[in-house]
């Protein structure tokens, strides 16, 4: 996905690894917090990370955010922004399409509702599962998606489908007025205008392990 | 984590979206090979990807990886070419630690066979699942972790457990030899030198989502 614009409403183009780091930047900050600190330096910000000061200060410029000489960033106002630069200022509701391992673990997962990300359905097609209660949720007939979605205000729709079955799930979610997909299958569901997908195929972490492990690059320590 | 050289010698810096897309190429040219094409053109990659095909022949120009006029790319050649990018010329094996509901996911998660990733052990510190039989394998105890890995050439190591456990447990790793992790906590795991840790915080790509929909970045129609 790519991000064309930001909260200053100028349009410079945020790099994804910008993107990718701000989360971080916010966990970590939500970890100083609670040590009672007022403000932190892009210097300790970065040491806690694994990053350089400049990185942090490059980063969050993009977004109009600059510390002050001496004092740094207060982490108060820092958590505020970068919330809102995230979206995180409401709540959102997430469903999950297709209960199988995947899913379940999804629906499992004690992450979201740390972040006001709530699970509010769950669906399958298998009738041995239909009607199982996972994580306090009734596993609801996938032949009733359109309709379900239609009644819900489903922020996110999660894919943990299998792959094959992925498109034509896609597609209903799409017609049912989905505009964010969390897919985790390896899929291809890019071809929807105006619908964002956020792809978090598992394999994929390995195979960028096994690219570093494989020794064509250089070793850090090298 | 970042890309510092490439496979021809030279050390251009490869940009992290670049490599993010390497994965769906090989996947992608997976799929059309099983069509029993022979070649394919940086357009119809792209088009299948959504992609423009002036990116792809950039991402692939890093490695010196250069399609022919007319023909394009020989599919069987290019396939050839991103495995060993990748590393994907040999199996690699896992080991999980930590036989929670992600953990459990990831021990069944059948996308990992199919790519010659094995997973061969788990870990838990739970006394009711250890001895526990989930996807063929027998959850060992975690106490046992260094002692067990260090009899075992497991390539990449799977990080499941909750995040405050994460910070001990990656110690435990890393005295044991282990150079690559796959972390699925919060935990900042980056302190290691020589480790290559690849982040699945799986409330992260909620997060991406959330920015986009929260409407301070311009919609891809507008």
């Amino acid at each position: 996905m790519t991000n064309d614009g930001n909260i200053s409403g100028k349009s410079p183009v945020i790099p994804q690894a910008t993107m990718e780091r701000l989360p971080r930047y916010l966990m970590q900050l939500y970890r100083f917090r609670v040590t009672g600190d007022i403000n932190i330096s892009s210097q300790s910000l970065g040491d806690s990370l694994g990053l350089k000061d400049t990185q942090i200060r490059k980063d969050l410029s993009y977004f109009g955010v600059f510390g002050k000489a001496r004092y740094g960033y207060n982490i108060e106002f820092l958590i505020d922004a970068l919330e809102k630069i995230l979206g995180l200022t409401r709540r959102y509701d997430l469903a999950i399409v297709g209960a199988g391992n995947i899913g379940r673990a999804l629906a499992n997962y004690r992450g979201f509702e740390s972040r006001d990300f709530r699970v509010k359905m769950i669906f399958d097609n298998n009738r041995q599962v239909i009607g199982q209660d996972i994580g306090g949720l009734i596993v609801q007939d996938i032949s009733l998606l359109e309709e379900k979605l239609k009644d819900a205000a489903i922020d996110v729709a999660i894919v943990s489908v299998p792959e094959k079955a992925a498109y034509e799930v896609a597609d209903k979610l799409v017609k049912a007025g989905i505009r964010a997909i969390y897919n985790f299958t390896a899929a291809e569901l890019h071809q929807y205008e105006d619908v964002f997908i956020e792809n978090a195929n598992i394999s994929f972490g390995i195979y960028k392990l096994a690219h570093h492990l494989s020794g064509h690059w250089p070793r850090k320590n090298k």
